[in-house]
């Protein structure tokens, strides 16, 4: 740990100077959401200000001061983390970019909009399909800012088609820890021009800089979007589906899965049933959620037709289309609400985020919950099935913290040593913060590791930028 | 300049035990080919020693001599880069991994493929559609090697729907310049597991690491290809109907562009006339070759419907379909061969292969013209219009080495200013290697190279790695 500086009343003042006594919190002042995000039982801990900027010149200015003076700054964009990726371990300023909240400009002829970093996903989402584009990254929680979801490279459901947020930065303003501010990348989607310290700061958890404009990637909005429900009778049978469903060219936007518990749980905590529990007479036990996007009716046609051939073949008992409109809300809806049912649910709960290669799906959730089990925990599962991105919680309702957190950490490890035995890695979407580092130097191991560390020094010597990340 | 230690007799012995005799050259021994690339203009530069590697451990045992001893050691491919990113400028050890040409496994559950690094691009392609799958990036030189491709991050014809070779690297071997291999990324799709040194490992140029092995990812092939060919008045009105041929949601494959100067020469060079020159009785002065991909014939014609309709709403004066088979290959045999036919109708040329917005193509192109005209060089341009990738060549027929070198420094200076400017980056795909080292540093700044550099230096501490290229 660092030996940092001490944010002295006359720091407090040139802050609060910097960004005006109405964007500026201090001490007591300090509202408790900016110790914690998501996930507080990765620990909470309160920053000793708080700048709500609102531009790339009062970032450079606060990181200025910090680098002097060597007090730890984290970023926090809306807090919607799972890692406890914001939260201020070491106190010091936490930079709100919540009134960094502008879509500045759409550029139709480059296919691109520019954007300041605490803009909302749904927000953007909306107001591009406004403009007849779409931008494709769809992580699960809308309320995420953009910058959040570059820090972490986010995917969501759509990745299986278009790629993951990564795909979609063209550039970015970004203030080193001195506060020098630095262009990385243009409004150009090929480029070989010196190292990709672009594609180093996507995902980088805001531990190497501060990014405070986007330059994204649009696409035009597709024509049609149809999804359909694929019910099996188990989670192997489903998922041995996936690479089938893709070498039929249909070119899907989405292939999610669901296990029959957690379509249960989530309907008893929303009170309505959205997901069929019968096929005929045959009991569900697993899903495929299946979105395909199309230009055109015939086009759809054809598609549902091979689709439908596809999931025979790989013994579902049924293809139920999900009509546009309504149904499809509710159903994507329900998905989407998958983690605040679990939430709901139980008293305390922990969760993987790992990625495993799609064919080692069905052995992984099995090894993990016989080891849950096996340790007195429950556990629930969902995720993307297209790219074996799986969502895993460990939950009681029983135990206290303590015995939650010991027997929950028997569990972890053994799951995360697992995945990597299967080919897999710690994280698909929610990154490393402050929760999963011992995972990922375990995956990764000390010389990659190593690497990583070495880059932190080089963008950020004093380590002030959202210190006790990542890597360090 | 870093002090580097002399190839000694035993160190050669060494180097000589590593890989056997076979295959092991040195001294005089060295083929002429390993001091050059396919721009010697640039500069030639022998190694003392060449090692066709067959495997990891041999690139290993060689780094880590060379490590020890401080030797120079440069990767090598096929030789095909434009920018002399693989002349072994302080000689050493050249690694070529020509015998490293393997496809080593498909996953059809994971859609991937694991290569050595020294397959070429044109048997990976090959390959992969006899097993019903894709290889999407294609640049124009296919007989480079996919290794190659990834250290330049190639883009070629397809990156408009596909995008580039970085998205297609799932997980890499590498060897670092101590000789220890490590492991980058999996067979996942999707991940957020801290800092991405796969991601900054492609495009990096054999400066950071000797790549291994490649684990890609494929797509399933799609059922239907097709091409148009749409021919304009002039560059300008071509270039304004890229953004409109984008926004119908026809999910081109390319766009590309070329004028009608190419075209003749083109033909003058095959005594073949493949583009037409003329629409009805009006001369055709640039054209836009469009291929689209479709899943069906029915697919293809609505396609093909909304394509006719945005061509003449962009003052195209027609629309060619390129017949499959026979004509196809030819068109894009054609465009393939322009670099050849520039090649081979002027003594000296040199290239850019800069990348700007595409609503800044003709501006650019119309600027560098005037610049060539200006100081008496002649200028050739083709490229990816569909993403602003330019290839432009300034020659002469007329005049000396050292005249040209000079009058060409002024143009390319003038030209990446320009490109700057508009917001363009210096290398869309061929690369900085150590041809444009210096444009790289005007275009990107001091401190965004002093990262670069940094970066360097956290990997290579000895700069033994590729040494002169890039940003050292």
């Amino acid at each position: 740990m660092s030996d940092y500086g001490k944010l002295t009343d006359a720091l407090l003042d040139e802050l609060r100077g910097i960004v005006g006594a109405e964007r500026f919190e201090s001490g007591d002042g300090v509202g408790e959401a900016y110790s914690h995000d998501e996930m507080p039982i990765y620990g909470k801990s309160a920053p000793d200000a708080v700048c709500r900027v609102e531009s790339t010149e009062e970032v450079s200015r606060i990181m200025k001061l910090c680098y002097e003076h060597k007090i730890p700054v984290t970023v926090r964009g809306a807090g919607t983390g799972l890692v406890g990726g914001c939260v201020p371990v070491y106190g010091g300023v936490v930079i709100s970019t919540e009134k960094m909240n502008h879509i500045l400009e759409y550029d139709m002829k480059n296919l691109c909009v520019r954007i300041e970093p605490g803009v909302l996903l749904c927000d953007l989402a909306a107001d591009a399909l406004e403009h007849g584009l779409m931008y494709p990254p769809d992580p699960g929680e809308k309320t995420s800012t953009v910058g959040g979801n570059v820090s972490t490279n986010a995917g969501g459901m759509r990745a299986v088609k278009y790629g993951v947020t990564r795909d979609y930065v063209l550039a970015m303003t970004v203030v080193l820890p001195n506060g020098e501010a630095i262009e990385l990348g243009r409004k150009v989607c090929k480029t070989s021009s010196g190292y990709s310290l672009l594609h180093l700061m996507i995902g980088s958890e805001g531990t190497l800089g501060v990014i405070t404009e986007l330059t994204l990637k649009l696409i035009p909005k597709p024509a049609l979007e149809s999804s359909f429900i694929l019910p099996f009778g188990d989670i192997a049978t489903a998922i041995a589906s996936v690479p089938e469903i893709k070498l039929a060219n249909l070119g899907p936007q989405s292939i999610e899965f669901m296990e029959r518990d957690i379509v249960d749980a989530s309907a008893a905590y929303t009170g309505t049933q959205i997901f069929p529990t019968k096929a005929g007479d045959q009991d569900i036990g697993a899903y495929i959620l299946v979105t395909l996007v199309c230009d055109s009716e015939d086009e759809l046609e054809g598609k549902m037709e091979k689709l439908a051939e596809v999931a025979e073949n790989s013994g579902a008992y049924d293809v139920f289309v999900v009509s546009e409109g309504t149904q499809a809300k509710e159903v994507w809806a329900a998905r989407s609400a998958f983690l605040t049912a679990i939430e709901a649910s139980y008293k305390l709960l922990d969760e993987m985020d790992v990625v495993v290669p799609v064919d080692s799906i069905a052995a992984f959730l099995a090894y993990c919950r016989e080891t849950a089990a096996a340790n007195g925990l429950g556990l629930r599962a969902f995720g993307h099935a297209g790219d074996g991105n799986l969502h895993i919680y460990c939950c009681t309702n029983e135990l206290e913290l303590d015995e939650f957190l010991r027997r929950n950490e028997v569990v972890m490890a053994k799951c995360y040593a697992k995945c990597d035995e299967l080919g897999g890695q710690v994280s698909g979407e929610h990154a490393i913060g402050r929760a999963k580092k011992q995972y990922l130097l375990e995956s990764v191991g000390d010389t990659v590791y190593g690497l990583m560390r070495a880059i932190k020094q080089v963008f950020d010597p004093e380590n002030i930028l959202n210190p006790g990340k990542v890597c360090e």
